[in-house]
């Protein structure tokens, strides 16, 4: 059995990109028989950025209302809001206390903010302790990562070698990244990755007549309705082959060479796809952003499953740092 | 009704300089009858310079044994241990988010430690935020402090403004220092300030036979026994001076201006009076660190009212960030 951690970043609604780019991926993963998953809303992390509460309450709801969507087994693994477990920060501090002042100075994700010092605030730069200690904290085997999360995991390893070696014992766990090679990019509207910061991204969650309209801004050329044209190039098409099945996809690349066939059809062809393909997902989200009470439900369970592990393991360590 | 807060070191079993210039004052001034003290033992700030559990735990018993000895009123006041509030850790982590990096690179502590960077840890770079957490948590009005201390009230009443600002409302009580400007300078056996780091200190909880081991190791000069001697240069003197009455001062003083009277003379005064005088809180101290359930007790039951107090803050302070 393998224990695979994932933070979950709350710094907006998810949009498509983040649903087939990470949320499906993580879920699927969860659902294979020889692994436990512990997912947790990473809404501490998300104050290093995000400042204003209302903000971070409608994100933090939206973010769990779709991985609940999506299906989640919340039985089998473990889901919960970061902030309602104490243990991360507290062992987020020990941590501190075993990181030399240079690791982090030398972090990549500092050094990319070195130029603009005074817009940086303690947090930005003490965070890779407290991702070591979201991840030490459940005992983790092995933590996904994009190629850029990567020296988060070995600083993680540091850390807890570092409190290891101290106690002369293994109360932490060391834990392996798992870099998915197979990066999965999903085109924004305008070509580009799909981010919020691009403001480029389809919420699959919108009302249908909105979300219809965010679909009819998708960049195309000019080539006329009459023409062939190249389906490779479009990101209509890309989009469309993103959630097809291969039948659809072949008929539309079809249309596509063949001529006659404009951009607004295959708008509009992947506008009902997404319509019929998430029906589901979109009536659970719905349902969930309309009643905080079943979601309130479903988060605490996760929080009393999360702080059952995280107590266990803060216990061992603070016998062995001398606090209890 | 003035709420003072004071954060107690737990790097060392107390020695007579910090019972004469910190447990003293402080229980002096926890028994005016317009203040409310909060005192705690600041064992998580320990863990920056102290990584060994052992000797951790030996420290907080002793100190918490020698304020308890010291007769400290924990019914009228609040007395717990840092690292037993895990909302000390919480509120340090937003704070971080609040907190320039420069203002942190600029602290005098931090400036100080410069050279010799690969020797300290993050721990070292960000307890400012974690001492802001500490007397934020308590709406605490005063903090008395050190000169060189003054500086991390400042920084406190500056993340504290932070926060309020960004919330619209003084979720924070902007604390005052009050420095002590009768600094009150106990020499050790060497004639330096009395301290630890300088292994010149006077253990009065120690049994007699070795404390009287260590009065005689006070350093003084060759005069031999049957001279006139200058009181007011010599060691024993002066410590005998911080402790006996005005009689007894004068007494001594004459003994050494008359001559005929010994250095060895007076360190056994010295070595009586402390036993005399502290008989009481040798005692206690020692019932405390025989009787650990009792300790405990005092402490958890101290706990429990800085926790009420703690979460009322941080609650307002979760609410405003859109943590619940």
């Amino acid at each position: 059995m393998s224990r695979i951690l994932t933070g979950i970043q709350s710094s907006g609604r998810p949009h498509l990109g983040n649903i087939l780019g990470a949320i499906k991926p993580a879920i699927h993963l969860s659902e294979q028989p020889d692994n436990e998953s512990f997912l947790f809303i990473a809404d501490l992390h998300s104050l290093t950025t995000i400042k204003d509460g209302e903000r971070r309450r409608e994100y933090i709801r939206a973010v769990a209302s779709a991985w609940l969507a999506f299906g989640l087994d919340t039985n089998k693994n473990t889901f919960w809001r970061q902030s309602h477990v104490p243990e991360h920060t507290e062992l987020a501090w020990y941590l501190n206390c075993f990181t030399p002042y240079p690791m982090l100075a030398n972090a990549h994700s500092f050094k990319d903010k070195a130029e603009r010092l005074s817009d940086v605030n303690a947090g930005l730069f003490t965070y890779p302790c407290l991702m070591a200690a979201d991840i030490l904290l459940y005992d983790a085997d092995i933590v996904p990562v994009g190629k850029d999360q990567k020296q988060h995991v070995e600083m993680t390893r540091d850390m807890a070698s570092a409190v290891n070696t101290q106690v002369g014992e293994a109360v932490f766990v060391l834990p392996e990244s798992r870099i998915d090679e197979r990066i999965m990019t999903i085109p924004g509207i305008d070509g580009q990755k799909m981010s919020k910061s691009y403001n480029n991204y389809i919420d699959i969650f919108l009302p249908a007549n909105e979300l219809y309209k965010v679909i009819k801004k998708i960049v195309s050329d000019s080539t006329p309705l009459e023409e062939p044209k190249n389906p490779d190039s479009d990101i209509t098409f890309r989009l469309y082959s993103l959630l097809a099945d291969d039948n659809q996809v072949a008929t539309m690349r079809q249309n596509y060479e063949k001529g006659g066939y404009g951009y607004g059809h295959a708008k509009k062809e992947l506008y009902e796809l997404i319509i019929d393909q998430f029906a589901d997902a979109r009536e659970r989200f719905t349902y969930y952003m309309e009643n905080n009470d079943a979601l309130e439900k479903e988060l605490r369970a996760g929080e009393e499953k999360a702080r059952a592990v995280a107590s266990k393991t803060l216990e061992r360590v603070r016998r062995k740092l001398g606090y209890t």
